[in-house]
């Protein structure tokens, strides 16, 4: 039986939601057990800002912290890592080459999925660091397809909910801006928008949004029971 | 920094809840960082009997799935671990002669939030396993305090009520059921009832209560801040 590895923490809610999601999900295409997870969850700042997940002041603090959590889960024996936190994969090639256990790519994944579901063009609501790294864009480049960004403005107050978000401290208004900027999206091009910051999901209701939504939760979550086999 | 670990998967609801109310906790008490957590959580068959989890036909099995874990979370480097199933503390002096880290007694933290509450006489509902085993009664014993048990009927539908919850299938029936069996224990002595079977706080609503309750899941989560130190 295989064992997936989760670095969590990024914030704990998203952590959670995956880790339930994943049993439900196992439940549900009907295997016999639970699957086997690891889950380290990372001692990170309850404040967070922006200069504390991604490139730049705090880059090493952040990078010491994900490396430590991928050796303990080497450590603990998993077969493959996830981190459900789009931002840190700017950090994916250090991490990768810090181990030998493979390391799920969620943003490589979550264009998989937009390609399976015939997207030319993705819309990307992600964090500002994220949009800075092009961690979307060089993927989507490299797999073919086009990508559609939020105005600068529209990238200033996306950040500005995702930071409500960790900080818990969001409000209705925030998901209903998030429409709005799903709807400009694909009214410049896309034919459908990214979740790509697995902390929207938490405010972003699939069920209310007015354009098609590719959930980068979902697509590391399908990835992750993909790795773990068909009898795990 | 101290690490917590945690045995997972027994159920994964239960998991999922201890995790983020210890995060919820912690930054409630205002300390600067998430707590660090490991959580392993193990393969069980999602069908559960009341033959899987505790002595019996299927003893080895869930000894070696316990002790497997335990291994797992010693590797991982954990500073003590926590176990959120009551029912498989039968087994915590075989696993704690597994490991030298220090495993928490969730039965032994319920028994003490309840002496702490001032109660002299408490209640249990849990699975009937945990009470062939008498894990409450010895505890509750040593610590001078008396306990007071459901009738064999009314065990016999919390059993079935418990496994209803592990299988997803439970109603509000058995919510309302409860609620009457705790008034019964309290009519019958209890100054207080003991959540004692983890899976319980899932359907058991504090607020409608009839009567005054400890939960075995906040006082283990109790445990865990303290065991991680003030300042972790």
């Amino acid at each position: 039986m295989k064992t997936a590895g989760i670095v969590g923490g990024l914030g704990p809610e998203i952590t959670a939601q995956l880790y339930t999601s994943l049993i439900e999900e196992a439940r549900k295409r009907g295997h016999e057990t639970y699957p086997h997870i690891i889950i380290d969850s990372i001692p990170l700042l309850f404040r967070l800002d922006s200069e504390q997940i991604g490139r730049g002041k705090n880059e090493q603090i952040m990078l010491e912290l994900l490396t430590n959590s991928i050796k303990i889960l080497e450590k603990a024996g998993v077969d493959f890592i996830a981190i459900p936190c789009n931002t840190v994969h700017c950090f994916i090639s250090e991490l990768q080459e810090q181990t030998k256990v493979p390391i799920l790519n969620i943003i490589d994944e979550t264009i998989d999925v937009a390609i399976k579901n015939g997207v030319k063009t993705l819309g990307i609501l992600a964090t500002t660091e994220t949009r800075k790294t092009n961690l979307y864009e060089d993927s989507a480049k490299h797999k073919g397809i086009g990508v559609v960004a939020p105005t600068e403005s529209e990238q200033s107050e996306i950040e500005h909910i995702i930071y409500k978000i960790l900080n818990q401290t969001h409000t209705a208004e925030g998901s209903k801006f998030l429409y709005r900027v799903a709807e400009n999206l694909v009214e410049r091009g896309a034919d459908a928008v990214a979740l790509a910051c697995t902390d929207l999901p938490l405010i972003y209701d699939l069920s209310l949004s007015p354009v098609p939504v590719i959930d980068s939760v979902i697509a590391l979550r399908d990835a992750i029971l993909r790795e773990l086999g068909e009898d795990y």
